[in-house]
């Protein structure tokens, strides 16, 4: 289940929060059992009104410039499990049950490169074609 | 050991990375063998070439406006594991082993606070008072 929370504390944790200058805070999802980070998006205020209102993952898109609901296209949908923010309150840490794949690429998640042996790599699989999870265009 | 890489890799590895109009990139910590979130700060080409040669972690600090070795002060550094960065190419995640403490408040970590039982709550007690990491001053 979803983890959802009263309005008037979602006023304080928003009065709490420290946003940038575009109004945007970074969030980072981790997957609540396993610990796998699975990707880092941004929130503005009704982003993150909306995802402790609902309890499902919602952030703003910078490239489309609008509230993007995760997996409003592919089904990937991210559950909130709790909502977690740093000293600074300008970092928030998510949470979440992710359904599927995080990453548009069709992968777990979207940390995927890496300096291995001394090399660049790839070291993550795709898990689902994105063909399949968008039919067209990615997320 | 902390890892370090040649300096072709890094220069193949800074091609990749899209810094931000400040020139600066979020760069998560994660504590490599645990999986816990343990911070996001900012690094620019200098600190991801400093942290890939050295295997010390190295960051920018925007307060400060200079490179920032973690652990400078306080001597809680963290050594680099691994390197990995994102589909976009703009987020790293450093998996890292930490020693003792991430957070200048002196918790192991920097998100603890969360919304728990639908309230704002601190989630971890400070584990070394932050006057023995600093005798003053945070880092």
């Amino acid at each position: 289940m979803p983890t959802t929370v009263p309005a008037e504390t979602t006023t304080i944790v928003l009065d709490a929060l420290s946003f940038n200058d575009a109004g945007l805070i970074p969030a980072i999802a981790q997957q609540h059992d396993s610990g796998e980070v699975l990707m880092m998006a941004w929130m503005n205020r009704d982003a993150v009104r909306e995802t402790l209102e609902t309890g499902r993952v919602c952030y703003f898109s910078r490239s489309k410039g609008r509230l993007w609901r995760k997996g409003e296209q592919s089904g990937q949908i991210q559950n909130l499990i709790e909502l977690r923010w740093d000293c600074d309150a300008d970092t928030l840490l998510l949470m979440v049950d992710q359904k599927g794949v995080a990453c548009h690429t069709g992968r777990r998640n979207c940390f995927f490169n890496a300096v291995r042996e001394g090399k660049p790599s790839v070291i993550a699989d795709v898990a689902v074609s994105p063909d399949i999870l968008y039919g067209g265009g990615p997320e």
